[in-house]
């Protein structure tokens, strides 16, 4: 029986302490109105404060202009992999794609149903652990847009520059927005599963150039038409209302730690830190190298499944949960988002001296 | 401010004090696992548990036979407006449906893009204040299936008979589920947003005969495609893990108190006693008369705009929230889903005879 875990979940994730204490404490009346968010009517005027709080707070930390609209949907990344090529293929219908992993594999596999994509670039000749170096001709210049995913959950890569191209960048953030200042008129846009740095699973955010829109087919199913949930202000059908107030509170939280600038002094030095230990480990070492490391997941590896295993479940025991790797990578993983606080990974790494030394006193 | 009041909101709606107070002790750790649920990896031990648990809940309370997959998936009814042609309207394309609001108009208007529809029956003409008299040859005998909403939350009807067609029946039971008994294996395929009887939203429920699938055109959507999530256990991507938690606890409340037929005897008497006052009223009147009326909602007039808005005003004030009907009905509407209180009813109804007595007198 644990208090609370040091929690390396790649997703659902760890959530910031004070935000699930808030959330308990006002779990059967919300500032007095009787009720739990939960079960407000999303068209009531307690629920529109928070939802427009929530998008107020989000256009705040991410410095997001008023010409683009910022969506709460549902269907997690995934329903994007379609809604994407749905509302914005419709120019030449050629869409641009860098392969980086699982979940680029998985829209491109949607492209190939709904548009005409072309891949600009993979990185699977070597398990997918660097960002291809992209230059301009790689590029198709009447593309609609190029998808690419900005930080790899599972093989722990992330892009460090904007791609050169010409055709508006639609960024998969699912695992890396609010890490870091990203500027957002570099892309066309911007979406994310809630459920790594914003709350809850069950709520996606788009942050979507509104100029690219409008050359929609006429029969495109309405709750697939980003244009139906931008009149609507998201509020088309009922919306995940919780799960948007889970994320209001996180972005309080944010705010209140001084935003995006200042996590993300954080998260680089947690990030230093683990990365520092595993090239100086003798046992454990990184499987990505160079400028392409991932500083919300870090995959890593002994070299020796058996004691990768050993690893796991003393590391599981000791209170590090959540640390195995996916089974495409194998060895471990410790994904470490905004909400991981900074004791976790410097308890992490005393554990893992220490596991280290206990295994070659052996 | 208010400790609890009575929420008549049409949904999201009341929820059980006990789950929601479960729900808050549980948030920082649950069952001694150091986490908060909304914390779990979905892929977790400990979370596999939990949405076992909510499937197996569900079957036992509502009698849904193997033959039927159970799918916890997202969007809303709004969804599955889409979904359901996708994956069903795959022989002759042709659906049958009965429209009896404003959810059937929606859904009607999806099937026109995706499907051919057929309507069967309309109670447009008289506000859809009843449910059309269905006879067998009404109906389209090749029909891949025929669409109904089987409680009407805006207009306050429901169906009593199961409609006497050869082409299996897609129930919308967003506003009624679990509500009374229903004969699972009368129907081809019932679903539900979860945020009336079954949890908060964000979440659906999708309860469907899975000899009725299989032939889906290739191209069709991952994520829009039934199989995905049958497969896959609805965990083909993250799913709505906490909303899921939470349909979880309501279950186990409602096995608690009995099941379903023990809520609906309490449902009935609610209702009955609640129509048995408008209809004994001066001032109040319901809109629907006779067996289409609806156990959960039901809409109220005084016939003068301004006597609704003052009663609306004051029960407000007196705790007795989101009483307004909706904008295509006007007046007022008390939702009393399974989660209100008989007491919720009883207080309503004496404030109701208070307010109609103190009217008079002026």
């Amino acid at each position: 029986m644990f208090d609370r875990v040091f929690n390396f979940s790649s997703g659902p994730a760890v959530m910031p302490e004070p935000v699930l204490k808030k959330a308990a404490e006002e779990m059967l009346n919300y500032e007095g109105s009787g009720m739990s968010v939960m079960e407000m009517s999303h068209r009531s005027k307690v629920y529109d404060a928070i939802i427009k709080e929530a998008e107020s707070l989000l256009r705040k930390l991410m410095g997001i202009p008023e010409e683009y609209a910022v969506l709460f949907l549902q269907g997690g990344a995934s329903l994007q992999f379609d809604m994407l090529p749905m509302n914005l293929a419709c120019g030449s219908g050629t869409v641009d794609i860098v392969l980086t992993g699982m979940w680029t594999n998985r829209a491109y596999a949607e492209l190939k149903k709904l548009a005409k994509p072309h891949v600009v670039a993979s990185s699977e000749d070597k398990t997918f652990t660097y960002i291809p170096k992209l230059t301009p001709e790689m590029f198709n210049d009447n593309a609609d847009y190029v998808h690419v995913c900005w930080n790899n959950t599972i093989y722990g890569t992330r892009y460090t520059q904007i791609p050169p191209c010409k055709a508006p960048i639609v960024a998969d953030m699912s695992s890396c927005i609010l890490s870091e200042p990203v500027d957002v008129t570099k892309f066309g846009c911007i979406f994310a599963g809630a459920q790594k740095n914003l709350g809850p699973a069950g709520l996606t955010i788009v942050i979507i150039r509104r100029d690219l829109l409008g050359k929609q087919p006429e029969d495109l199913p309405v709750m697939l038409n980003f244009d139906t949930h931008i009149k609507n202000s998201s509020l088309y059908n009922t919306p995940p209302t919780y799960a948007i107030y889970m994320c209001k509170l996180v972005l309080e939280w944010l705010r209140d730690l001084g935003g995006v600038e200042a996590i993300a002094k954080v998260n680089r030095r947690k990030a230093e830190k683990f990365y520092a230990f595993l090239d100086g480990s003798d046992m454990f070492r990184a499987t990505v190298s160079g400028i392409d490391r991932s500083i919300m997941n870090i995959p890593f590896v002994t070299g020796d499944n058996d004691l990768d295993a050993r690893f796991i479940a003393a590391a599981e025991s000791a209170g590090f949960k959540n640390l195995k790797g996916h089974r495409s990578v194998g060895g471990m993983r410790a994904s470490i988002y905004n909400a991981m606080p900074e004791e976790g990974v410097d308890r992490l790494i005393d554990f893992m001296s220490e596991f280290e030394r206990s295994e070659r006193a052996k």
